[in-house]
Protein backbone atom coordinates (compact mmCIF):
# COMPACT_ATOMS: atom_id res chain seq x y z
CA UNK A 1 0.00 0.00 0.00
CA UNK A 2 1.67 3.15 -0.86
CA UNK A 3 0.96 6.43 1.06
CA UNK A 4 0.59 9.85 0.11
CA UNK A 5 2.43 12.12 2.70
CA UNK A 6 1.64 16.60 2.76
CA UNK A 7 4.98 17.78 4.79
CA UNK A 8 4.20 21.01 6.02
CA UNK A 9 7.32 22.73 7.78
CA UNK A 10 5.93 25.56 10.64
CA UNK A 11 8.84 28.14 10.83
CA UNK A 12 8.54 31.62 11.04
CA UNK A 13 12.45 32.12 9.84
CA UNK A 14 12.60 29.39 7.70
CA UNK A 15 8.90 31.05 5.82
CA UNK A 16 10.71 34.11 5.24
CA UNK A 17 13.99 32.43 3.98
CA UNK A 18 16.15 33.59 6.48
CA UNK A 19 16.83 29.86 8.37
CA UNK A 20 16.96 26.30 5.75
CA UNK A 21 14.64 24.08 6.63
CA UNK A 22 15.92 21.09 7.42
CA UNK A 23 13.05 18.99 9.38
CA UNK A 24 11.21 18.77 5.95
CA UNK A 25 13.51 16.99 3.97
CA UNK A 26 14.79 14.68 6.21
CA UNK A 27 11.01 13.54 6.86
CA UNK A 28 10.76 13.16 2.82
CA UNK A 29 13.41 11.32 3.40
CA UNK A 30 12.24 9.07 5.46
CA UNK A 31 8.90 8.79 3.79
CA UNK A 32 10.67 7.85 0.56
CA UNK A 33 13.01 5.49 2.27
CA UNK A 34 9.66 3.34 2.77
CA UNK A 35 8.38 3.34 -0.68
CA UNK A 36 5.75 6.02 -0.18
CA UNK A 37 4.91 9.25 -1.76
CA UNK A 38 5.07 13.05 -0.92
CA UNK A 39 2.47 14.98 -2.83
CA UNK A 40 2.43 18.39 -1.06
CA UNK A 41 5.09 20.65 0.76
CA UNK A 42 4.95 24.01 2.37
CA UNK A 43 6.86 26.03 4.62
CA UNK A 44 4.80 28.51 6.55
CA UNK A 45 5.26 31.11 9.47
CA UNK A 46 3.64 30.30 12.74
CA UNK A 47 0.36 32.14 12.33
CA UNK A 48 -2.48 30.37 14.05
CA UNK A 49 -5.21 31.41 10.77
CA UNK A 50 -2.88 30.35 8.05
CA UNK A 51 -1.52 26.96 9.49
CA UNK A 52 -5.21 26.01 10.31
CA UNK A 53 -6.47 27.06 6.86
CA UNK A 54 -3.92 25.25 5.27
CA UNK A 55 -4.71 22.34 7.63
CA UNK A 56 -8.15 22.00 6.40
CA UNK A 57 -7.64 22.95 2.79
CA UNK A 58 -4.84 19.79 2.36
CA UNK A 59 -6.39 17.46 4.32
CA UNK A 60 -9.69 18.14 2.35
CA UNK A 61 -7.97 17.93 -0.95
CA UNK A 62 -7.60 14.08 -1.15
CA UNK A 63 -4.01 14.20 -1.90
CA UNK A 64 -2.71 13.13 0.64
CA UNK A 65 -3.19 10.46 3.60
CA UNK A 66 -1.22 11.96 5.81
CA UNK A 67 -0.06 15.21 6.80
CA UNK A 68 2.58 15.90 8.67
CA UNK A 69 3.55 19.60 10.50
CA UNK A 70 7.07 19.95 11.58
CA UNK A 71 8.09 23.02 14.30
CA UNK A 72 5.83 24.98 16.46
CA UNK A 73 4.74 22.51 19.11
CA UNK A 74 7.07 24.13 21.96
CA UNK A 75 6.78 26.58 24.46
CA UNK A 76 7.87 29.70 22.34
CA UNK A 77 4.98 32.47 22.41
CA UNK A 78 4.44 31.91 18.81
CA UNK A 79 4.58 27.81 18.82
CA UNK A 80 0.67 27.15 18.03
CA UNK A 81 0.61 24.59 15.50
CA UNK A 82 -1.27 22.27 18.49
CA UNK A 83 -3.63 24.92 18.60
CA UNK A 84 -3.89 25.35 15.09
CA UNK A 85 -4.69 21.46 14.56
CA UNK A 86 -7.13 21.08 17.09
CA UNK A 87 -9.27 23.57 15.27
CA UNK A 88 -9.33 21.46 12.34
CA UNK A 89 -9.31 17.81 13.44
CA UNK A 90 -12.63 15.96 14.19
CA UNK A 91 -11.60 13.05 16.33
CA UNK A 92 -8.82 13.24 18.47
CA UNK A 93 -5.69 10.64 18.57
CA UNK A 94 -3.95 11.30 21.61
CA UNK A 95 -2.30 7.35 21.56
CA UNK A 96 0.13 8.69 18.19
CA UNK A 97 1.15 11.95 20.99
CA UNK A 98 1.77 9.88 23.42
CA UNK A 99 3.76 7.24 21.98
CA UNK A 100 5.74 9.58 20.95
CA UNK A 101 6.85 11.98 23.92
CA UNK A 102 7.12 8.35 25.84
CA UNK A 103 9.91 7.47 23.30
CA UNK A 104 11.47 10.73 23.29
CA UNK A 105 11.49 11.34 27.18
CA UNK A 106 13.84 8.39 27.39
CA UNK A 107 16.70 10.19 25.44
CA UNK A 108 15.59 14.11 27.26
CA UNK A 109 13.97 15.74 29.80
CA UNK A 110 13.13 18.63 27.36
CA UNK A 111 10.77 15.75 25.60
CA UNK A 112 8.15 16.90 28.25
CA UNK A 113 7.47 20.24 26.38
CA UNK A 114 6.13 18.85 23.37
CA UNK A 115 2.86 20.02 22.92
CA UNK A 116 2.41 18.11 19.86
CA UNK A 117 -1.24 16.81 18.87
CA UNK A 118 -2.59 14.42 16.42
CA UNK A 119 -6.16 13.78 14.82
CA UNK A 120 -8.64 12.69 12.28
CA UNK A 121 -10.08 14.94 9.60
CA UNK A 122 -11.95 12.82 7.35
CA UNK A 123 -9.70 10.49 5.59
CA UNK A 124 -6.54 12.24 6.59
CA UNK A 125 -4.45 11.92 9.84
CA UNK A 126 -2.50 14.88 10.87
CA UNK A 127 0.50 14.55 13.13
CA UNK A 128 2.55 17.08 15.14
CA UNK A 129 6.24 16.50 15.02
CA UNK A 130 8.56 19.31 16.60
CA UNK A 131 10.45 21.31 14.91
CA UNK A 132 14.31 19.78 15.31
CA UNK A 133 15.20 18.12 12.62
CA UNK A 134 16.25 14.36 14.31
CA UNK A 135 13.71 14.61 17.39
CA UNK A 136 10.82 15.27 14.10
CA UNK A 137 12.80 11.87 12.81
CA UNK A 138 12.74 9.93 15.61
CA UNK A 139 9.12 10.95 16.34
CA UNK A 140 8.11 9.67 13.29
CA UNK A 141 9.44 6.27 13.32
CA UNK A 142 8.00 5.97 16.56
CA UNK A 143 4.08 6.03 14.86
CA UNK A 144 5.75 4.13 11.50
CA UNK A 145 4.61 0.67 12.46
CA UNK A 146 1.04 2.22 12.67
CA UNK A 147 0.54 4.26 9.76
CA UNK A 148 -0.53 1.86 6.96
CA UNK A 149 -2.92 0.21 9.43
CA UNK A 150 -4.56 4.21 10.16
CA UNK A 151 -5.02 4.64 6.55
CA UNK A 152 -6.67 1.50 5.95
CA UNK A 153 -8.82 1.92 8.46
CA UNK A 154 -9.29 5.59 7.68
CA UNK A 155 -10.48 4.57 3.97
CA UNK A 156 -13.60 2.03 4.74
CA UNK A 157 -16.47 2.15 3.78
CA UNK A 158 -18.60 3.97 6.19
CA UNK A 159 -21.36 2.08 5.22
CA UNK A 160 -19.22 -1.09 6.31
CA UNK A 161 -18.94 -2.49 8.79
CA UNK A 162 -17.28 -0.82 12.29
CA UNK A 163 -17.07 -1.42 16.02
CA UNK A 164 -13.11 -1.64 15.91
CA UNK B 1 -16.91 -3.16 48.28
CA UNK B 2 -18.92 -4.74 45.53
CA UNK B 3 -18.93 -2.41 42.48
CA UNK B 4 -21.65 -2.43 40.07
CA UNK B 5 -21.12 -2.35 36.07
CA UNK B 6 -23.22 -1.38 33.18
CA UNK B 7 -21.16 -2.68 29.93
CA UNK B 8 -22.09 -1.36 26.46
CA UNK B 9 -21.08 -3.03 23.26
CA UNK B 10 -20.30 -0.51 20.57
CA UNK B 11 -20.87 -2.12 16.98
CA UNK B 12 -22.79 -1.63 14.06
CA UNK B 13 -22.71 -5.50 13.31
CA UNK B 14 -23.32 -6.67 16.37
CA UNK B 15 -26.62 -4.50 17.08
CA UNK B 16 -27.76 -6.10 13.86
CA UNK B 17 -26.93 -9.83 14.70
CA UNK B 18 -24.28 -10.29 12.14
CA UNK B 19 -21.63 -10.49 14.51
CA UNK B 20 -21.86 -12.06 17.71
CA UNK B 21 -20.61 -10.02 20.62
CA UNK B 22 -17.66 -11.47 22.18
CA UNK B 23 -15.92 -8.48 24.02
CA UNK B 24 -18.90 -7.74 26.46
CA UNK B 25 -18.79 -11.42 27.59
CA UNK B 26 -15.37 -11.39 28.41
CA UNK B 27 -16.06 -8.23 30.17
CA UNK B 28 -18.50 -9.38 32.34
CA UNK B 29 -16.44 -12.80 32.98
CA UNK B 30 -13.66 -10.47 34.29
CA UNK B 31 -15.93 -8.70 36.54
CA UNK B 32 -18.01 -11.42 37.89
CA UNK B 33 -14.69 -13.17 38.65
CA UNK B 34 -13.62 -9.91 40.90
CA UNK B 35 -16.81 -10.67 43.03
CA UNK B 36 -18.53 -7.16 41.29
CA UNK B 37 -21.72 -7.26 39.65
CA UNK B 38 -23.34 -6.39 35.99
CA UNK B 39 -26.55 -4.22 36.28
CA UNK B 40 -26.89 -3.10 33.08
CA UNK B 41 -25.73 -4.37 28.96
CA UNK B 42 -26.53 -3.33 25.93
CA UNK B 43 -25.32 -3.73 21.64
CA UNK B 44 -25.32 -0.84 19.95
CA UNK B 45 -24.92 0.62 16.95
CA UNK B 46 -21.81 3.31 16.44
CA UNK B 47 -23.88 6.34 16.32
CA UNK B 48 -22.94 9.39 17.86
CA UNK B 49 -26.54 10.51 19.04
CA UNK B 50 -27.70 7.25 20.75
CA UNK B 51 -24.28 6.41 22.25
CA UNK B 52 -24.47 9.85 24.14
CA UNK B 53 -27.86 10.13 24.94
CA UNK B 54 -27.36 5.62 26.21
CA UNK B 55 -24.22 7.09 28.05
CA UNK B 56 -25.97 10.14 29.66
CA UNK B 57 -29.03 8.13 31.02
CA UNK B 58 -26.80 5.19 32.20
CA UNK B 59 -24.77 6.78 34.41
CA UNK B 60 -27.54 9.11 35.66
CA UNK B 61 -29.97 6.20 37.18
CA UNK B 62 -27.53 5.25 39.41
CA UNK B 63 -27.55 1.73 39.25
CA UNK B 64 -23.56 1.52 38.01
CA UNK B 65 -20.54 2.86 39.70
CA UNK B 66 -18.80 2.48 36.38
CA UNK B 67 -19.77 2.05 32.93
CA UNK B 68 -17.57 0.00 30.17
CA UNK B 69 -18.25 0.59 26.62
CA UNK B 70 -16.09 -1.56 24.28
CA UNK B 71 -16.22 -1.02 20.09
CA UNK B 72 -15.71 2.38 18.41
CA UNK B 73 -12.68 3.72 19.81
CA UNK B 74 -10.23 3.38 16.56
CA UNK B 75 -9.82 5.20 13.11
CA UNK B 76 -12.79 3.59 11.12
CA UNK B 77 -14.81 6.42 9.84
CA UNK B 78 -17.75 5.28 11.77
CA UNK B 79 -15.87 4.66 15.47
CA UNK B 80 -17.38 7.55 17.59
CA UNK B 81 -17.31 6.44 21.32
CA UNK B 82 -14.57 9.05 22.29
CA UNK B 83 -16.29 11.34 21.02
CA UNK B 84 -19.68 10.58 22.27
CA UNK B 85 -18.28 10.03 25.82
CA UNK B 86 -16.75 13.39 25.50
CA UNK B 87 -19.95 15.33 25.21
CA UNK B 88 -21.42 13.33 28.48
CA UNK B 89 -18.67 13.54 31.22
CA UNK B 90 -17.73 16.37 33.11
CA UNK B 91 -14.46 15.96 34.25
CA UNK B 92 -11.69 13.83 32.09
CA UNK B 93 -9.62 10.95 33.69
CA UNK B 94 -6.52 11.24 31.54
CA UNK B 95 -4.52 8.81 33.19
CA UNK B 96 -6.64 5.54 33.18
CA UNK B 97 -6.52 6.03 29.42
CA UNK B 98 -2.69 6.99 29.16
CA UNK B 99 -1.90 3.63 31.53
CA UNK B 100 -3.90 1.53 29.22
CA UNK B 101 -2.23 3.02 26.11
CA UNK B 102 1.22 2.65 27.64
CA UNK B 103 0.12 -1.18 28.72
CA UNK B 104 -1.25 -2.29 25.28
CA UNK B 105 1.67 -0.19 23.39
CA UNK B 106 4.61 -2.57 24.78
CA UNK B 107 2.81 -5.16 23.30
CA UNK B 108 1.88 -3.79 19.41
CA UNK B 109 2.38 -0.49 18.07
CA UNK B 110 -1.34 -0.53 16.81
CA UNK B 111 -2.14 0.11 19.79
CA UNK B 112 -1.34 3.89 19.18
CA UNK B 113 -3.97 3.81 17.06
CA UNK B 114 -6.55 3.93 20.30
CA UNK B 115 -8.51 6.95 20.56
CA UNK B 116 -9.58 5.86 24.13
CA UNK B 117 -11.07 8.24 26.65
CA UNK B 118 -12.16 8.06 30.34
CA UNK B 119 -14.16 10.45 32.35
CA UNK B 120 -16.46 10.94 35.28
CA UNK B 121 -20.15 12.10 35.12
CA UNK B 122 -21.75 12.64 38.29
CA UNK B 123 -20.49 9.70 40.88
CA UNK B 124 -19.65 7.34 37.61
CA UNK B 125 -16.66 6.77 36.11
CA UNK B 126 -16.77 5.78 31.95
CA UNK B 127 -13.81 4.28 30.36
CA UNK B 128 -13.79 3.14 26.99
CA UNK B 129 -12.11 -0.08 25.71
CA UNK B 130 -11.35 -1.39 22.42
CA UNK B 131 -13.24 -3.72 20.89
CA UNK B 132 -11.52 -6.57 20.45
CA UNK B 133 -12.08 -9.10 23.28
CA UNK B 134 -8.82 -10.16 23.91
CA UNK B 135 -7.58 -6.04 23.97
CA UNK B 136 -10.76 -5.16 25.97
CA UNK B 137 -9.80 -7.53 28.53
CA UNK B 138 -6.21 -6.81 28.85
CA UNK B 139 -7.17 -3.18 29.50
CA UNK B 140 -9.58 -3.97 31.39
CA UNK B 141 -6.72 -5.86 33.36
CA UNK B 142 -4.89 -2.64 33.52
CA UNK B 143 -7.50 -0.09 35.42
CA UNK B 144 -8.75 -2.79 37.30
CA UNK B 145 -6.38 -2.27 40.42
CA UNK B 146 -7.94 1.47 40.63
CA UNK B 147 -11.14 1.25 39.83
CA UNK B 148 -12.42 0.31 44.07
CA UNK B 149 -11.03 3.56 45.32
CA UNK B 150 -12.11 5.45 41.96
CA UNK B 151 -15.51 4.55 43.36
CA UNK B 152 -14.91 4.60 46.90
CA UNK B 153 -13.28 8.56 45.97
CA UNK B 154 -16.19 9.07 44.12
CA UNK B 155 -19.19 8.72 46.24
CA UNK B 156 -18.01 10.84 49.26
CA UNK B 157 -20.37 13.38 50.39
CA UNK B 158 -19.41 16.51 48.21
CA UNK B 159 -20.25 18.75 51.57
CA UNK B 160 -17.71 16.89 53.89
CA UNK B 161 -13.94 16.93 52.45
CA UNK B 162 -11.95 17.33 49.13
CA UNK B 163 -7.70 18.34 48.34
CA UNK B 164 -6.99 14.65 47.50
CA UNK C 1 18.10 32.02 35.66
CA UNK C 2 16.30 32.26 39.22
CA UNK C 3 12.73 30.92 38.36
CA UNK C 4 9.81 32.51 40.20
CA UNK C 5 7.31 30.08 41.45
CA UNK C 6 3.28 30.62 42.99
CA UNK C 7 2.14 27.96 44.92
CA UNK C 8 -1.46 27.48 45.34
CA UNK C 9 -2.48 24.81 47.90
CA UNK C 10 -6.18 24.02 47.09
CA UNK C 11 -7.84 22.39 50.19
CA UNK C 12 -11.45 22.66 51.53
CA UNK C 13 -10.16 21.28 54.82
CA UNK C 14 -6.96 23.13 55.03
CA UNK C 15 -8.67 26.91 53.40
CA UNK C 16 -10.52 26.41 56.85
CA UNK C 17 -7.94 25.54 59.09
CA UNK C 18 -9.49 22.42 60.04
CA UNK C 19 -5.91 20.64 58.25
CA UNK C 20 -2.06 21.53 58.03
CA UNK C 21 -0.88 22.12 54.65
CA UNK C 22 1.92 20.05 54.03
CA UNK C 23 2.02 20.30 50.88
CA UNK C 24 2.61 23.70 49.93
CA UNK C 25 5.65 23.93 52.37
CA UNK C 26 6.75 20.74 51.43
CA UNK C 27 6.84 22.45 47.33
CA UNK C 28 8.31 25.05 48.79
CA UNK C 29 11.24 23.30 49.92
CA UNK C 30 11.90 21.61 46.86
CA UNK C 31 11.65 25.03 44.86
CA UNK C 32 14.11 27.05 47.26
CA UNK C 33 16.69 23.62 47.16
CA UNK C 34 17.04 24.83 43.85
CA UNK C 35 18.38 28.47 44.47
CA UNK C 36 14.51 29.78 43.06
CA UNK C 37 12.30 31.87 44.38
CA UNK C 38 8.67 31.63 45.43
CA UNK C 39 6.84 34.89 45.06
CA UNK C 40 3.28 33.94 45.95
CA UNK C 41 1.39 31.33 47.87
CA UNK C 42 -2.01 30.92 49.61
CA UNK C 43 -4.68 28.40 50.54
CA UNK C 44 -8.23 28.27 48.75
CA UNK C 45 -10.81 26.13 48.56
CA UNK C 46 -12.27 23.51 46.31
CA UNK C 47 -14.50 26.17 44.42
CA UNK C 48 -14.40 26.13 40.74
CA UNK C 49 -14.87 29.81 40.04
CA UNK C 50 -12.65 31.05 42.63
CA UNK C 51 -9.61 29.01 41.47
CA UNK C 52 -9.67 30.11 37.92
CA UNK C 53 -9.83 33.57 39.40
CA UNK C 54 -6.90 32.88 41.09
CA UNK C 55 -5.43 31.43 38.22
CA UNK C 56 -5.89 33.82 35.99
CA UNK C 57 -4.98 36.83 38.24
CA UNK C 58 -1.67 35.39 39.43
CA UNK C 59 -0.84 34.30 35.71
CA UNK C 60 -1.46 37.85 34.86
CA UNK C 61 0.35 39.91 37.74
CA UNK C 62 3.68 38.67 35.94
CA UNK C 63 5.09 38.04 39.13
CA UNK C 64 5.60 34.45 38.85
CA UNK C 65 6.76 32.34 36.34
CA UNK C 66 4.90 29.46 37.07
CA UNK C 67 2.44 28.42 39.23
CA UNK C 68 2.21 24.97 40.78
CA UNK C 69 -0.90 23.81 42.71
CA UNK C 70 -1.21 20.84 44.85
CA UNK C 71 -4.62 19.12 45.49
CA UNK C 72 -8.16 18.90 44.09
CA UNK C 73 -6.93 16.51 41.35
CA UNK C 74 -8.52 13.42 42.26
CA UNK C 75 -12.06 11.72 41.89
CA UNK C 76 -14.01 13.40 44.93
CA UNK C 77 -16.71 15.17 43.95
CA UNK C 78 -15.14 18.70 44.91
CA UNK C 79 -11.69 17.94 42.76
CA UNK C 80 -11.74 20.19 39.94
CA UNK C 81 -8.43 22.05 39.96
CA UNK C 82 -7.97 20.58 36.19
CA UNK C 83 -11.36 22.45 34.96
CA UNK C 84 -10.14 25.58 37.02
CA UNK C 85 -6.54 25.33 35.41
CA UNK C 86 -8.49 24.37 31.73
CA UNK C 87 -10.74 27.51 31.50
CA UNK C 88 -7.27 29.82 31.78
CA UNK C 89 -4.62 28.21 29.75
CA UNK C 90 -4.13 28.67 26.14
CA UNK C 91 -1.89 26.57 24.97
CA UNK C 92 -1.98 23.08 26.52
CA UNK C 93 1.48 20.95 27.64
CA UNK C 94 -0.02 17.69 27.81
CA UNK C 95 3.61 16.31 27.70
CA UNK C 96 4.24 17.12 31.32
CA UNK C 97 1.10 15.91 32.87
CA UNK C 98 1.52 12.26 30.89
CA UNK C 99 5.25 12.85 32.47
CA UNK C 100 4.27 12.66 36.02
CA UNK C 101 1.56 10.31 35.45
CA UNK C 102 4.01 7.76 33.78
CA UNK C 103 6.80 8.08 36.52
CA UNK C 104 3.90 7.87 39.92
CA UNK C 105 2.45 4.71 37.61
CA UNK C 106 5.51 2.52 38.45
CA UNK C 107 4.99 3.18 42.18
CA UNK C 108 1.43 2.80 42.33
CA UNK C 109 -1.81 2.10 40.47
CA UNK C 110 -3.57 4.67 41.74
CA UNK C 111 -1.47 7.30 39.78
CA UNK C 112 -3.72 6.48 37.06
CA UNK C 113 -6.33 8.32 38.93
CA UNK C 114 -4.64 12.01 38.91
CA UNK C 115 -6.78 14.09 36.43
CA UNK C 116 -3.80 16.96 36.50
CA UNK C 117 -3.16 19.44 33.61
CA UNK C 118 -0.66 21.55 32.81
CA UNK C 119 -0.89 24.48 30.02
CA UNK C 120 0.24 27.96 29.79
CA UNK C 121 -1.53 31.30 30.26
CA UNK C 122 0.47 34.05 28.28
CA UNK C 123 4.30 33.98 29.64
CA UNK C 124 3.35 31.47 32.98
CA UNK C 125 3.18 28.22 32.95
CA UNK C 126 0.39 26.59 35.29
CA UNK C 127 1.03 22.61 36.21
CA UNK C 128 -1.08 20.66 38.59
CA UNK C 129 0.24 18.80 41.03
CA UNK C 130 -1.42 15.81 43.81
CA UNK C 131 -2.41 17.08 46.96
CA UNK C 132 -0.88 13.89 49.22
CA UNK C 133 2.85 15.78 50.17
CA UNK C 134 5.10 13.10 48.91
CA UNK C 135 3.33 12.33 45.79
CA UNK C 136 3.26 16.56 45.19
CA UNK C 137 7.19 16.63 45.44
CA UNK C 138 7.66 13.55 43.64
CA UNK C 139 5.68 14.77 40.34
CA UNK C 140 7.78 18.03 40.66
CA UNK C 141 10.63 15.97 40.67
CA UNK C 142 9.74 14.62 37.34
CA UNK C 143 9.48 18.08 35.44
CA UNK C 144 12.20 20.12 37.10
CA UNK C 145 14.59 19.36 34.73
CA UNK C 146 12.56 20.62 32.18
CA UNK C 147 11.34 24.00 33.93
CA UNK C 148 14.29 26.34 33.39
CA UNK C 149 14.54 25.50 29.38
CA UNK C 150 10.22 25.89 29.29
CA UNK C 151 10.55 29.61 31.52
CA UNK C 152 13.16 31.26 28.56
CA UNK C 153 11.06 29.71 25.78
CA UNK C 154 8.17 31.36 27.26
CA UNK C 155 9.99 34.75 27.55
CA UNK C 156 11.09 34.43 24.28
CA UNK C 157 10.89 37.94 22.50
CA UNK C 158 7.26 36.74 20.35
CA UNK C 159 8.41 39.19 17.69
CA UNK C 160 11.76 36.90 17.36
CA UNK C 161 11.88 33.72 15.83
CA UNK C 162 10.03 30.63 16.36
CA UNK C 163 9.50 27.43 14.90
CA UNK C 164 10.65 25.08 17.82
Amino acid sequence: MTLRFAVLTVSDRSSRGERPDESGPALVKVIQGQGWEVTRRAILPDDLSVLRETLAAWADRGDADVILTTGGTGFAPRDVTPEATREVIEREAQGLAEAMRAASLSKSPHAMLSRAIAGIRGKVLIVNLPGNPKAAVENLQVVLPALEHAVQLLSEDPNAEAGH
